[in-house]
């Protein structure tokens, strides 16, 4: 926890901040260790940064008075990540790692190899999400949620989403096998695909070029789902 | 379980493996889903890749016939991964994670802030640390273990192990505020230093700048190691 999230209802007349639940009282006190006089960085969720000085810290309340929330949040990447839906630890690890690099837009995606159990798994419940994107923030001294969206037909998504998304964005398919090594550095607004474990089935893959993206590798080294995301993000951007 | 491992003791007259282990039975029937006469991607500890089949499967054991393990493992990273020893599981999943990516040396180190807890850890055993790396080879089919060492002492390393891996090697310190961006695709033999949650200290950032390593960071976000270190691989190799 790098950076304290706050809800605009934690912040009385922009002066003090009063963060109450048992989680973030937790890590102040045992990860941090804070006292009364201490400055933190906190941010209010969708808006800026800032430091704050403890001023109270019980088994109810940890109270801050807060500096203006006045420094914008880090650059996000230009990048929407259409992910096929990975298995429910995997997915929390992978949310947490995309949005603590920068991600702003992920889909979640049903391709032909993603069991059809994880679909049904309490970790994709809106309150569980957004708890690992909360995460990702705190890691990563950000305020602004990426916004998670469920695609649970592959052939839907491809027919009615796929074209608008590309409209504005090159589209990548990150697929073991595809004739061109990711590139690097790009800045251009990109849609970057991520199959599941196993791979897109041959007819994915097809559907997807057809549709207009490049397919890309990372060379011959087969990776899991949350370590590719994190080294297609890194090398991309 | 991307690749069968086997060690030398697993194979017969270089035509049948067979694998009994209850880890690896279990992934062949659970995953892969194995049946006689399937075909799976098998390799040798530290040796070459190839095909066999399936030809056997009971409780006991799974046996194949292989066909010439004459494949090479693909490329290694020219990395020596020096990462300051974090919290238990990051450090599991650390290790996998830089395996699969294809680091071959990696040197745990002790920093200030490396809680001293850690270093008593049952992770650090010897055994545990090769079952990380095995499952970062099995993924990434790859059949070469990467060395990992403990530094215990951080002068020690910096004074009497430092100066010798400098001398072929290109040494990057990645550390939040140091003056250059994280380069890209470089090709020469590197020691990547990776401090700990919470980062080095000023006084280790400074003997490390002394001894000759290039200050370098990914931005102003601050992420965790597990992350870190996949992006900085990611995006210097």
């Amino acid at each position: 926890m790098n950076l304290i999230l706050l809800s605009p209802e934690e912040i009385e007349n922009n002066r003090l901040a009063r963060v109450s639940d048992p989680r973030r009282l937790r890590h102040l006190r045992e990860v941090h260790r804070a006292r009364p006089g201490d400055r933190l960085t906190l941010g209010l969720l969708g808006g800026g940064i800032g430091q704050g000085e403890l001023i109270g810290l019980d088994a109810e309340a940890a109270t801050f008075a807060l500096e203006p929330l006045d420094q914008p949040p880090p650059p996000a990447l230009p990048v929407h990540l259409a992910l096929a839906l990975p298995r429910p630890r995997m997915l929390a690890r992978t949310l947490e790692h995309a949005t603590a690099l920068g991600a702003k837009a992920i889909t979640l995606l049903h391709t032909r190899r993603v069991e059809k159990s994880y679909w049904m798994s309490p970790e994709l419940d809106a309150a569980k999400i957004h708890q690992h994107l909360v995460l990702g923030l705190e890691q990563a001294r950000d305020t602004v949620l990426p916004e998670v969206t469920l695609a649970r037909g592959f052939r839907p998504f491809v027919e009615d989403v796929l074209p608008g998304l590309l409209e504005t964005r090159r589209g990548l398919l990150a697929h073991p096998g595809m004739a061109n090594a990711c590139p690097r550095d790009i800045e251009a607004p990109t849609l970057l695909l991520v199959g599941p474990e196993g791979g897109f089935i041959p007819w994915e893959v097809e559907k997807l070029l057809e549709a207009g993206c490049e397919g890309i590798h990372l060379g011959p080294r087969i990776l899991r789902v949350e370590t590719a995301v994190t080294a297609l993000l890194a090398r991309l951007f």
